[in-house]
């Protein structure tokens, strides 16, 4: 990868980590990596910071298994072995968020299926099953410290896009780190609207086809920069903006 | 249409874009259009842009059919269709605002009717139907992106005033630029005084004749603009603010 | 009543009305008063703005039965008979707060009675009754926007504290502004925690002797005057506080 | 203690008052106290004044019966007596706070008891007493103003980390500021997510286990680190903030 493409890919690492922060799927806690496109067996990944704060000089570069890549002493965050036990089932993932939004969270703790119900969510996909660390480590922290309880998670999130984490949260997943942010963004929102319309009655979910329809819409599509583009500038970050080859295009029509 | 006269009605277009946004209408996603007064056939709506950033450089002119007016290559909304079926179905209609407000999901997603419950949402009339794309056109990403799409959904608003879409959000309509905001504004405040109040209990909607005398005062009343000022003024918009004759004249008092 | 003093009331009526604007209990509308201490027939109340607008050149001054005192023709608040009848029929209330407080709402619109249940509560006295417009004048916009709906409403309050007013908001009274500020304030607090506690099953409201102690403290305690200084500084305010002989002496102390 | 410590300690009781107010934990009330180490006999809180505004200047020390240490004037908080009665009955404390978040109230109104379910609040302890004033006091303000009543608070909690107050609010506890802090912060978040979790049904709260390695674990861990720094950083104290030996060590490596 030249060097102003990592340059590109780190900046919007940054983008990804402010917007985060920002649309409040992240506080305190909560990370996004992306994968090294020109090294799939590495990603990129701040050190421990809280996503608010972090800046390009905090991105760290991990091997899979969690160790540091090269000669990096910096504290890295507790969980990162939910990124590379991802990255490692699902060579189809670039990106992967893990966050504690708390309007998820009482999926999390009671039976009723967390399901996407609104146009915009169909990028959820078909099931977001709920991995319960007990069920195999039993007391823990329920935080993911080691690889084996990264490929337990790895193994629950199986094909989907998205896993929930009993009392703590979920991993999200992307082919572009937009589209993990987009996952991200709506899952808490898929999640305050389905609660609340549980109240009302009996839902409607969206059916297969049209949950098909929006897993197969491109992450690079320029729908898909408008959101970017509007939550980059929410989060303070419009100046870091960069524009891929299809926006480029649209951007120098419109101006 | 004088040219000031066009220039009064962009810049009320812009603020309208801006108030949404403040007050969570819309975000990255969502628009508003106002008919051209001086060409029924064609409206005003912005480029692709998310609402809180648009500008008045951003305006395009739309004929009914969603084909951009004169030579205008800039990107517009996958969704503008929505616009242009609802004026051609609508004569009376001036101004439409397409939005995926939050709260007012969960009413679009189970059976329990939205109705007009507070003293403030007379504006939303007698009735607020459901309209399902799926009915007509099977599995769809939900969004309305041709004149078919968009004429079902005209169909299913018929006379009144607001229209909900299953999963997506609404669509508003108005008289004027400033009661589509009054309207839209009002929908997710409704929506979630009625949530809370159907857990309380039996709820008490408003009466036939209330809704009645509410669709019969004046857009353009002083107690109106108060609101718009407000609004205007949250939206960081107060100094693209103009007057209208009856306000004008009630400034000139007060000062 | 001496020209420094009437400066005073008739800044720290601003300053209720930035308040009020602050911690969302009025929005676009909703409106705040206080009765001349040098002529008990009138009161001061702003001329039609949005409370959070509010400046001390636009108030205007009052009779009871809501003509404007002098020769001013400025538009005054549709609903400015809610006040003079309150003060028409309780001698005793030196301050009004009319206001449309989102999460009170449901209580005005269901039949669970709105309770006082939290420590700080206690000041919206033993009985909050709805007045329901439609009982007595049948079809209207719900606003009160004549004598006689204001004197209907005042029966309904009787001698409480606030009245809710159906699918509206509520009237609320005090014998200082800083009190009135103070119960309009913890009505949506109040109703928030209520409207949740009840989900949680069978709920303890405060006593009788509970709500008389709360009652029987003086308004003008340090202890109130801590919330006062608060909420002005966070309404942008702090510039326009002035102490009155209580609290001066202790800020004498404290410096 | 040395003066570079107490004065260390001082600011970041004033760092305290300030996450807490900005994270919705405090308001206008509300305050949070720390044992004095050089003499476990005192602790150090802020006259009466709301967190949010607090500054060094404002810190008073007290005896552990609420009587200010040495030649203090200044209007105390009426509340103290929670602080003292507590650091009396338990050693092991050094640091408190007494807090009004609404969200957390509900669980005190209803017989619902609030549990920990979060991985986060594993902090929060094995159980959470409810203690209501007049059990013993008969009718109050349900404020604390004396010993007794604060006696009987601190028995009530037991030796548990956080006790809730009937209609008023809840006490928490801590071995370090930063740890009291981060109970505190769960507080409210606990409850939100177990209060919907329960409309969604049967819910799976965190097993004795669990809490128990919550609550083993180093309240000056480099993670707990982050979360006040990203606190503090939000709450516009990050230029207030000081490095433990832990900490420093790490940010050294870091930069």
């Amino acid at each position: 990868m030249a060097s102003t493409e990592r340059t590109r890919l780190l900046r919007d690492l940054v983008i990804a980590n402010r917007i985060l922060a920002r649309e409040d799927v992240v506080d305190a806690y909560g990370h996004v990596s992306v994968r090294d496109p020109a090294d799939p067996q590495r990603y990129f990944l701040s050190c421990s910071r809280s996503p608010e704060l972090v800046a390009p000089a905090d991105i760290m570069r991990f091997n899979l298994d969690g160790s540091a890549a090269g000669n990096d002493a910096r504290v890295p965050y507790l969980e990162r072995f939910i990124h590379g036990a991802i990255y490692e089932a699902r060579p189809d993932v670039m990106a992967v968020v893990h966050s504690h939004a708390e309007d998820v969270l009482p999926f999390s703790l009671a039976k009723a299926p967390l399901r996407a119900v609104l146009h915009s969510s169909g990028v959820l996909g078909h099931r977001i099953p709920v991995w319960d660390i007990a069920e195999r480590f039993g007391d823990t922290t329920l935080l993911v410290v080691n690889m084996a309880q990264g490929r337990d998670l790895a193994r629950a999130l199986g094909a989907e896009r998205v896993v929930l984490m009993r009392g703590h949260g979920f991993a999200a997943t992307g082919r572009t780190l937009s589209e993990v942010v987009r996952v991200s963004v709506n899952m808490p929102r898929n999640a305050r609207a389905l609660f609340k319309a549980m109240q009302l009655g009996e839902v409607k979910p969206l059916s297969k086809g049209e949950i098909d329809l929006r897993l197969a819409m491109s992450p690079d599509a320029p729908e898909m920069w408008r959101a970017w583009e509007y939550w980059a500038t929410r989060a303070g970050c419009r100046h870091l903006l960069g524009r891929g080859p299809t926006t480029r295009a649209r951007a120098t029509r419109r101006r």
